[in-house]
Order: structure tokens, then C-alpha cells, then sequence
């Protein structure tokens, strides 16, 4: 399911051409949908034309608006929460819903096709960033309950609900997307069908919470997959933290694409494809940047502060190889043989993965 | 295997434009291949072009007539029998046969690429319902065994078998697609190897011959999926009966098409698409309609009369999500404020899922 | 992942028109890339464009000579060595890597996307077999060591390695490709970064060294599926020997495309398509075929010597149906009816699966 295997046996002509096309696409100058300071922008392929693979937008929500009750046909949606707090509830197809609230460095995961509604929590607005396992991801594929119940016959309706046509009386005809109301109440009020019955599986991860999976002299990586977080089978969610002058190694993803928003700081990104083809993207915060699968690619912080990175991938099963570790797992005879030089110089080369390597 | 996951991310440009085409098919007003009272009606994506995900194709054999032995290298086969009797025999990769009869109301299932024959059982003429897991389906992938000996030289075919190559003297010279012949003889008699070794999984279920799984005032649903019908990995069948007035209410699947047969009455479908695409066919007996993955529908009987639907969905994993279990599966505050309307309207909505909605 | 049921939904063009394409590629008369007595030689779309779903190379390495450190975007590499010896090290995404030697009859398998190089070993050179399970496989997926280390800036790498930069003077600017030194020591020499820990499932598998599957008057069998060699999910390989007038009889595989290369001997392969297409190829030593997943076929050994062919399917899950295995697994009435004969002319017919039948 969250395997590439045969997704990408024809090539895309886009990778190609004679040089590898950009990608970078600056979502948080990009306008989108707005309703006073609520908004979403979307980097999709009609943005970012390489990222087929994922889609993401940049969402805030004021006090009192919700990004109204909808499911998405044609992805499943990863959130990281940046600011204030959130509030999501989620039906599955055996008809349990779950309720979260969320936090700064909270997660969470809805499969494709199953209803949700996004609400900000609190008196501070709540920015987020969602991210979808399917770079065509857009406006065509987003079903809202509004627009369906709006354009259903009133007869319809009230047969479907038992209820008296006049009960529609005054419903949105048309799509409300951002609707605004009270703030909502806490804790977590009773659903309308009385208690729930929990899902398996929970759509929520406190991915910041917990400690870093792994932590170097010049940065450290906190990292959920479906080990972790098992009802996301499809998406692997990273947070980078890089120091001033430290740079994730050059590696690539075997299984995976990768999309990268950049919450702070100025980066070197760069990609690397067949035929000699290199190129360097410079990011800053609010910039997305998108590296195909089995692209190798590195990941510097050029600027004068550390600097936080949110990536997804779009599998659940997480794979990489680093450049250090594939050098160190050889022999020295092949790496002279390789590259024309003494083995003596491959002696002096690491011994074990560098992953993120310091400023020096 | 049966997951759909990545199968939509392209979006399709017939469910892209500003209105949705039509989701309804005339099957039976069709002529399709025909001898004598024998028939086969098709509806792919060359009758119906947005039924990309499921083909059907509507039988009849007469006493004595057999769709002959041939294989789908593109579709596996799901059936229900309609009238009369019919026998199947299929063969498996590892060269286990089944033979099994059928009577009306029963349902097999052949995987992709597995061979099979199917004949017209005792004094009266079968009608039966196939569905395909592919909207491609034809006949040119439909490979039949009197072509494929008809073409092959004869002194390949005499050193295949052992045989003289006059063995095959009067063999037909092209595709026979029905033969006439004797009625086959009852019980079953023994294959030419001798006793078979059956398969690890049958290719026959008997689905009106239980209880169906869901009764409500208004109708009542049989459904058979993997779970119930193991072999079946991508194919779910439903049998739903709605009375006079009856709803199936408003809902969508997550992961599967559905492709629809009018066994009995006259019914309304409705469609909903993101951007406020909404269509209303009218279907009769005979009649077949079609819903993409996650699209919102509902079948209201607009007749008489009691109304029988066969359902087929691509996938061995049945998922829905209803409308009514959606609404009470939240908080009334998220209603209130998605509606733009009082809370106290939302405690007159159903507290549990509706399914179908009787007449009122 | 290695299941093909949604992959040819689609009919594709090429197998859709009123005559079968071509199956038929001589490998060994084309050029290829060149240095030396080294050579890579493929056999992709580009070259036969029916052989959409497997791609495959014939390369030799002389003695001192390298296929350099690489990986594969969009395929797998499996592999049967022809002549001479061979050592591949290959790591994965757990950073695990196997260093091992190969001899004539054994094989490797490489996942998608897993790093590895391939060295001529001892003083005669090798000659290997590739196949890929993609038929798009090209240099265009392929990314080298060199060439990613030539282009990217040397600041870059030299603080990836925490080395001066000018430890990369005089390192290759382009791709090398083929790479020249001194021939490997044996045994095994250590890893750079010291003992190896070992992956889980081993990456080779001595096919020839073991007994066949299949043994016939008219010739045997290897085969090596994912249950006897379980790092190899996509790939299938066998090795097929036929006497003189020998047939491997008219079968077809359910789920999976079929690579042919001639190892040894004159063939007539057959393939069969539906509305009575046939088409017939002559295959000698150094030739490629090819049969798109579901199409009938046949191999028959019309040269005066053993023939020897390699075939490789792109599934872990090996299946195949026999035209006698069908017949002898249907009751006679059946065949008489369907080819318009006498039930007592079936009774003559093999009542087992002939697999293999010898000159008669």
C-alpha cells in the first residue's frame, strides 16, 4: 500500500530532461484561500511540479473557525501543529469516531476517504502544516458536508433523517469551507450518539514530546513511522534540527519521496540525479522543498541560527542510505579501484554513518 | 492487492469538469454477442466511460449451451445467478479444479488469469450477473481455448499431447465463444484426470441462502466480502432490497468502486462531487450505475414495488461511511457552527446510523 | 507489492492491434557500452517495446574491472552468472551490507533503490546475466558514485566527511562506470568501517548448484521463487533445459510478465493472443524474448543440440497454468461439447500435466 514498487516504473519526463527541474516553491508567500486570518495554501503539482508524489498546505485558523467536516477522496492527511492548540474528530468506516486535542509538535493521521473536521482551539489562532500522500491532491478531491447537503433535494434530506423539510430551512447552499463560531468547549464534549467507541488505532502522535530518535554534535532528528504510529501506514513524519554550519549528509530514499517545509532558518538543499545533473535550492522559512525518490540530496543550515525542518515521506516504512555508511561498507580495494585513488586516502574516510555532520 | 490507495492520485479527467457525466447504462436494452436465446451484454468503459474501476456483463445459456473454456488475462470474475442453473469448473495455478452448480441467488469468484467454463445447467435457460475488477475488461482480454488450438500448428499441438496430428482433424478453426451440445450430465461427473484435488479455498458461496446481514424497516442488505468468501480478495457483492419508498441513505466508500444492477424497480440515484456537482439518474430493471471512490450517493425506490439491487464493489475489504453515523458521530457544537445554525437543531438528528431509511 | 492485479488494468496499445508485436531482441549482436573486453548490453522499451514490465542486461568484466558503486531509482537487479567469477557487496537501508563471491549457475538480487558494486574476480573474465523488474529500466535511474562525488561542491563534501578538501583532488569529474585497478583480493578482505553485521536475508542464492525441480525425458527445471530465496519478492528465475525436439508445452502465466534469454540452443517460441492472433519467433543463443503476463506460449527446442534458456518473471510468486493440466482437469462432456467432438476422442488425451514433452 505504502510501497512504490511499480509506482514509479515509467519514467517521468520531467526528471528526465537534460537538467533536473526545481524544487523549490515558496508556500507561505503564496496567497490561497483566506478568510480574515484564516487561511490555507496549497503546494501541489500545479505549484511544484516535481512533487507528485506528496502535497502539503500551510493552514491557520483563528479562534472560533473550523476548516468544516469533509474527507479527502484521493489522499490521507499527516499534520504537524506549529501554534496554538487544535481540536480534530474523525470517523472511521466501522463508525467510531475519536476527538483529539492538539499541541505544538503533535501529529496526527487520518487514512484516505475517512470524514474529519479541523478546529482551532483556544484564544490564540492555530497554524498547522498537512501534508498528503499524493501530490495531485486538491480542491477536486475535498468533499465538504456543507456543499453536499446544500445541493441534496430538501425531500431527500428529510427522508434521510427523519425529519420534517422545513428542518434545512436556512442551511448553506453553497460550500462553507472556513466556518466561524463559538470557541469550543473544554474538555471534550459528548458526541451527538452519546459515548464513543475508541477506533483500534489512535489518530494522534506527540511526536515532540517524546526524545529525539537521534541526537549529534551538530543537530538531532525526531522521527515517527508506522512502528510508532501504526494507523499511519502511509506517511513518515521527520522534525530536523540542524545547528549553524551542520549539514544532513548526502543520502537518498530507496522507497519514498520527500517533502520539506522549512519552519526556521536559511538552507542549502541540494539534489543530485543520473547523468551528472546537481542542483542547489536555497530555503528559507515558510519554502517547501520536494526530492523524488531515489534522488540523493543533502540538507545544510547556511544561516546564522539553528534552523527546524518538518519532512514527510510518503511511505510508512522508513528507509534511507547515507553516502558515509555505503562508503564504510566496502572494502578499501573497491573504493581505489573505484576512483583511481591509493586505498591509504579511503583510511581516513568515517567508519560509521555521519548522518549530520557539524560545522567545522 | 485490492487497495485502491494509489490507484486515484492521477486525477480523471472525466471527473474533472464542471459537471459529473453520467453514471447510467441501458445493459439489457443492449444487444451484445448473441446465438439463438443465448447472450452476452457488456458495459466497460466503452458503454460507460466512467466506470474505469468495474465491467459487467449480463449472460444467458440456454440448455445444452456453454461459454466455452477461456481465461481473463486482465479481470478476475465475480457472478450471481439470476434464473435456472448453472455449473462452473476452474482450474488454479497449482492445477487443483473445482466444479460446483449453482441455483439462484449463489456467487462465484476466479481470480485473474484462472481458466473456467461455464454452463447452462438442466431443461431450463441461466441468466447471470458477472462483474469484472477492471472497467478495461473486453474481449481482448479474454483468451478462449478453441482460438488458441484453432491457430496453434498442428504439429505443435500433436507433440504437446502425444497425439497424432489427425487427432485434430474438424477442430475448430476459430473461436467458438458458445457451444452447443449435450445437457451436461448430473451429479457431477469425474474430470478426465480422475478424482480432483480441490482447491484450498471454493470458488462458491451461497448468498441468499443466509440470513442477510442487515434488516431494517425499510429494506434489508446481503453482503459477502474476503472475510465471509476468502478467495474473493478483490471483489465485495451486496444484494439490497429496498421497499416501496425505501432509502439507502446518503454515503460514500473510502476505497472501492461500486458498480450497480437493477434486478427489480425503479429507482433514483443521486451523485455528489466536490464543487457542488450533484446528478440524479432514474434506473430501472436492467439498468446498471456507477459511483467512483468516494463519491457521495444514495438509491431511493421511487416505485411501486419492492426493488432488488446487485452491487459489486473492487475490493474484498467492504468500507462505507453514512452520513447519519458521520453528523452523530460529533459534538453538537462542530454541527452548530458548521451549519451556521442552533445547536438544539442537531439533537432532532438520528443518534445512530440510519442505513436505510423506510417510507415515511 | 510484487502482485501485478491492478497493473495491467489498462490494455495497453501495443497488444490491442489486429497482429501481435514483435517478441524477439538479439542482445548479444547489439553494442551497447563499450570499454575494453568489458561490455553492458540491454535490453529495455527502447529496444523491445513489447517487454513493458521486465528489462535485462548481458554484461561481462575482465579481470581488474569494476561495475561501479551504484544504485537503481525504479527497479531490482537479479542476476544469473554465465561465465568466470563474480563478488558484489551491496548494503541496505538498515546499513547492513554482504560482501559475496559467485560462480557459474548462482544468483544475486538486489532490492529497488539498495546501493551496490559489481567486481570481475580472479584472472578470466565474467559474464552475468541482469534482469530488471521494470521494463523502463535505463541509465536515466541509474545514479553512480562518481558522478554524484564529480558534481557536487567540494566544500560540500568535504564537511559531509570531516576531511580537507583537498582530499578529493584528483577524483573523477563524470561518471566512470567501468572502473580498472587491481584485480580483488581473496578471500574477502574486511569492510572499511570493520566487521560486518550481516542482513537478515541473504542476497544469494547457488540455483544451479542445487538439484532441479523438475526433472522430464524431454529436459528439467530450476527454479528460484521468493519462498526458497525470500529476499527476491519481485523476481522469479529459472533455468529451463530442453533436448533436441524437446517442448515446454502451451501454457500462460496468471501474474507475471516472462524475460526470455537464450543460454544455448535454436529455439520456436509461439506466443497466442485473443482474436486468433499467433505469432512465431526463432530464438538462438544471445537472443532476448519476451510473453506479456496472461498471453499464451510455447518453447520448443528445433536444433540439434541440448538448449539451455535463463527466463526471470517479474513476481516473487511463481504461477503457471498448462494447456494438458486444464484439459486433463475438466470432465470430458465439457471438451466434447466445446470442440464439437466425441467425449471418447478426450479420453485419449494426457490425463496429467505434460510440463515438458520429449521428441517423438
Amino acid at each position: 500500500m505504502s510501497d512504490l514498487t511499480f509506482q514509479n516504473n515509467v519514467p517521468d519526463p520531467l526528471l528526465s530532461g537534460k537538467e533536473l527541474p526545481t524544487f523549490k516553491f515558496e508556500l507561505e508567500k503564496s496567497t490561497g484561500k483566506v478568510m480574515g486570518n484564516s487561511f490555507g495554501k496549497e503546494a501541489t503539482v500545479e505549484q511544484l511540479p516535481i512533487s507528485k508524489g506528496i502535497a502539503g498546505v500551510s493552514m491557520q485558523l483563528e479562534p472560533g473557525v473550523m476548516r468544516e467536516l469533509h474527507w479527502h477522496a484521493t489522499a490521507a492527511e499527516w499534520a504537524f501543529v506549529l501554534e496554538g492548540r487544535a481540536r480534530t474528530t474523525v470517523i472511521n468506516p466501522a463508525g467510531q469516531t475519536e476527538t483529539n486535542d492538539f499541541e505544538p509538535g503533535d501529529v496526527w493521521y487520518f487514512p484516505r476517504g475517512h470524514a474529519h473536521v479541523l478546529e482551532c482551539l483556544g484564544n490564540e489562532p492555530t497554524h498547522f502544516i498537512l501534508i498528503f500522500d499524493n501530490g495531485y491532491f486538491s480542491e477536486f478531491g475535498t468533499f465538504s458536508i456543507s456543499d453536499w447537503i446544500g445541493h441534496a433535494p430538501t425531500a431527500l434530506l428529510a427522508k434521510n433523517f427523519s425529519l420534517a423539510e422545513s428542518a434545512f430551512d436556512g442551511f448553506p447552499k453553497d460550500e462553507v469551507y472556513f466556518a466561524r463560531g463559538a470557541v469550543p468547549p473544554e474538555p471534550i464534549p459528548e458526541n451527538l450518539q452519546g459515548p464513543r467507541i475508541s477506533p483500534p488505532e489512535t489518530h494522534k502522535f506527540r511526536m515532540l514530546a517524546g526524545a529525539p530518535h537521534a541526537i549529534f554534535k551538530g543537530g538531532r532528528e525526531w522521527r515517527v513511522d508506522s512502528t510508532r504510529f501504526p494507523i499511519s501506514t502511509t506517511v513518515t513524519g521527520v522534525i530536523l534540527e540542524l545547528e549553524p554550519g551542520a549539514l544532513r549528509e548526502l543520502h537518498w530514499h530507496p522507497n519514498a519521496d520527500e517533502w520539506q517545509y522549512v519552519i526556521d532558518g536559511d538552507l542549502t538543499v541540494t539534489m543530485f540525479g543520473s547523468h551528472g545533473r546537481f542542483r542547489t535550492e536555497q530555503l528559507h522559512a515558510g519554502d517547501v522543498g520536494y526530492i523524488p525518490q531515489g534522488f540523493g540530496h543533502s540538507i545544510e543550515n547556511v544561516g546564522g541560527k539553528p534552523s527546524r525542518i518538518l519532512i514527510g515521506f510518503n511511505t510508512g516504512n522508513y528507509q534511507a542510505i547515507d553516502l558515509s555508511a555505503w562508503i564504510a561498507g566496502n572494502p578499501v580495494d573497491i573504493l581505489a579501484t573505484n576512483f583511481g585513488k591509493p586505498a591509504s586516502l579511503f583510511e581516513k574516510f568515517p567508519r560509521r554513518d555521519v548522518f549530520i555532520s557539524p560545522n567545522q
